[in-house]
């Protein structure tokens, strides 16, 4: 590894840069939809040159899968991480059904959720983005699913609740109140969500 | 109004050939997008010309229209229609949920509910075609209300359920119901989806 201040600093440019695209990629991803993302059309976006573009993805399909993998990122760092902090695993549920609200509040993506936005359109072909897409759907209701019945371990929601009923209805709220927001851009809707799922789990 | 048997054999063949290329636009729209609906790609996947297309629509944005239009009156003959059949508005309730379900289970479109479908794409994009779904949605969104309000005044529905949460929840469940039967094609979640509604209906 070569830890000169010149290569350094080069290389962490050349990272902020890929970010920085990948990060366009998904906003036009949520708006154009992911199979219009391509190099050419991301060139055009961000200014750059399709051969630069071309040296940094390989193809429309590697560009499409390292958006979403940045996308997962962020995800990952306003979702899943603050509710690591959870002590219980009553209170985790909470803060990741909160957490998918206040990124839909957080606007990172024009269209919404990307993974939402993403998936419907993606659901009839099948392929790599397809997939994984799905994988990223799989993982986000298994947590959810796996912390209900961590939370009836502990005694924080009841043992006859069906964890996979309740997980469809948080989902439910959720994914909803994604797609009333992009479209009425106003909190009511997430502010209805979050006092439907408080309601919904204090009865759990 | 001409009624001579070979004139009206002639216009019924028209309104038929025309009812049949919007269904196809309309399975289309699910799968490539309401944006990729053109006349030349419509062309294509009926075997027409795309002068004989063009004599029927006149442009891509009134073909679109057409579409939206022929969805509807699918949705409106598979959803709304059975329900006027209910002696009462908490009958009512239960046939336009089941309805829902029963249209989503029917598989008129490959990508599900067409509504849903444009709505995620056309959310982001204004003009006459998100205004015609905003327009579906509030009509529809109004009608579960309005039917839960009828159903609070004659009894059947506690007095005390707020009736935007209830026509919330209900749509929640819907709707992902909608997302996830296009992606696992699995009767398994509509039968939870009713289950919940079924649940949630007999609770309030």
């Amino acid at each position: 590894m070569d830890d000169r201040p010149s290569v350094r600093a080069r290389r962490s440019q050349g990272e902020r840069s890929r970010e920085a695209i990948l990060a366009e990629a998904a906003r036009l991803a949520t708006v154009e939809g992911i199979d219009g993302l391509s190099i050419a059309r991301l060139a055009q976006a961000v200014g750059m040159s399709k051969s630069g573009l071309f040296a940094h993805f390989g193809s429309k399909e590697q560009l499409q899968l390292a958006t979403i993998e940045n996308a997962q990122r962020i995800f990952d760092e306003h979702v899943l991480a603050p509710a690591e902090a959870a002590r219980t695993a009553g209170e985790r549920l909470r803060l990741l059904t909160d957490g998918y609200l206040r990124y839909v509040e957080g606007e990172f993506f024009p269209g919404g959720c990307f993974f939402a936005s993403v998936l419907s359109e993606a659901d009839t072909r099948p392929g790599p983005v397809r997939d994984r897409i799905v994988l990223f759907l799989d993982d986000w209701l298994g947590r959810l699913d796996s912390t209900i019945r961590e939370a009836q371990a502990e005694g924080s929601i009841e043992a006859d609740e069906d964890p996979a009923d309740l997980t469809f209805e948080l989902e439910a709220a959720l994914y909803l109140a994604n797609a009333q927001f992009v479209v009425s851009q106003s909190r009511e809707v997430t502010e209805r969500a979050r006092r439907i799922i408080g309601r919904r789990l204090a009865r759990a």
